[in-house]
């Protein structure tokens, strides 16, 4: 499989986890965003949405969305249950992950460092009230259980733990929760843990045509 | 199986439009989110981020998140395909509704009839063209195929359907769309299709502790 891939997006970074704690060899295309890389036609025939990660099969067979890519690679390993309802708590949290944690946490970290917001801004404090409520629904469901679903460690947490884990560089200060902080230890401690996540660059500034929204 | 539903959410009809496709017989529980309903102790317990809709299996079997409840639901149907590259192409449009649909269409139709905001505001506006471009996307797609994945009618189909047609009531104005108008007709003109969305009441002021992000 080959992945397109930017370095600095948590999106990416959760499948380029997933393939190292799978053992999965892939061949990475590493694009920059800030430099028009996602922006071509060769691109938009592969992802019409234009974000990254994009996961290629084979000629004309892509994968986009970040969560569904780490579900099909999942699928028939441990990280993916089988039961019919565990399989669904699972899929609860990739959508959870992309509804709630990706605009706030997410968007609020991409929107900081390349200037489109500054703390304090109405829509920078609106994202940053939304990363408090969605870790605070995290933390007191952590409470609770040592995994996000289906008592052990899969594909959510992988989702979930991407961007949550720097939310500190979206402005957010995590320390009150500490159920979410002790699992983001948990997560951390599983076999071929890595992190290899980059921060975005200085000053990037972000070219017409990338998406308006997120 | 049990569904607690708000009528004038999309993420609560969708699961009604599925469950009339499949015919799964179903007990509802009508909550009002303006009068507090997802706000109790006993909601809390069942969905800790007090959204709608939630679906009953069993006691202490709770499921949230619509897609999740979608897919749940459409397991061994027609509706959700068993081969794993049409599965995770399923699973990309349910991922993509919640990221770039719900944000735009179903947020703005939302917070404009809430009045949380009105039209002209930059946060009116930054959704408005979110669902242009969101638009956009979904009518490039469509113009070559007649549904969005598995070269089928799927719960995709289902969930990108549910914002997407009151996309007018969010004060987007979809007709330049063509490719993505013949689609809601094609949607339409599916067996056991019906559409029992409700408009949200006028002036509906939101109770605080509703949350504050989405």
């Amino acid at each position: 499989v080959r992945l397109y891939d930017y370095a600095a997006s948590a999106n990416c970074y959760k499948v380029r986890l997933l393939l190292a704690q799978l053992e999965i060899p892939y061949e990475k295309v590493s694009l920059d965003i800030f430099d028009g890389d996602t922006l071509t036609d060769a691109f938009g025939r592969m992802n019409p949405a234009r974000t990254t990660p994009v996961l290629e099969l084979g000629p004309d067979r892509h994968l986009t969305e970040s969560n569904a890519i780490l579900a099909y690679l999942a699928e028939g390993s441990d990280l993916l249950p089988e039961d019919r309802f565990d399989r669904a708590q699972v899929l609860r949290w990739l959508l959870f992950e992309q509804a709630d944690v990706v605009p706030t946490m997410g968007g609020l970290r991409f929107r900081l460092v390349t200037g489109r917001l500054s703390a304090g801004d109405p829509d920078a404090e609106r994202r940053r009230a939304g990363a408090e409520e969605t870790l605070g629904v995290l933390d007191a469901h952590l409470s609770e259980r040592e995994f996000l679903a289906a008592d052990r460690y899969t594909v959510a947490d992988i989702a979930v733990y991407a961007y949550t884990h720097v939310a500190h560089e979206a402005g957010v200060d995590a320390s009150p929760y500490t159920a979410f902080a002790a699992w983001l230890a948990r997560v951390e401690g599983r076999p071929r843990h890595m992190n290899d996540l980059e921060p975005y660059p200085p000053n990037a500034s972000v070219k017409a045509g990338l998406s308006v929204y997120g």
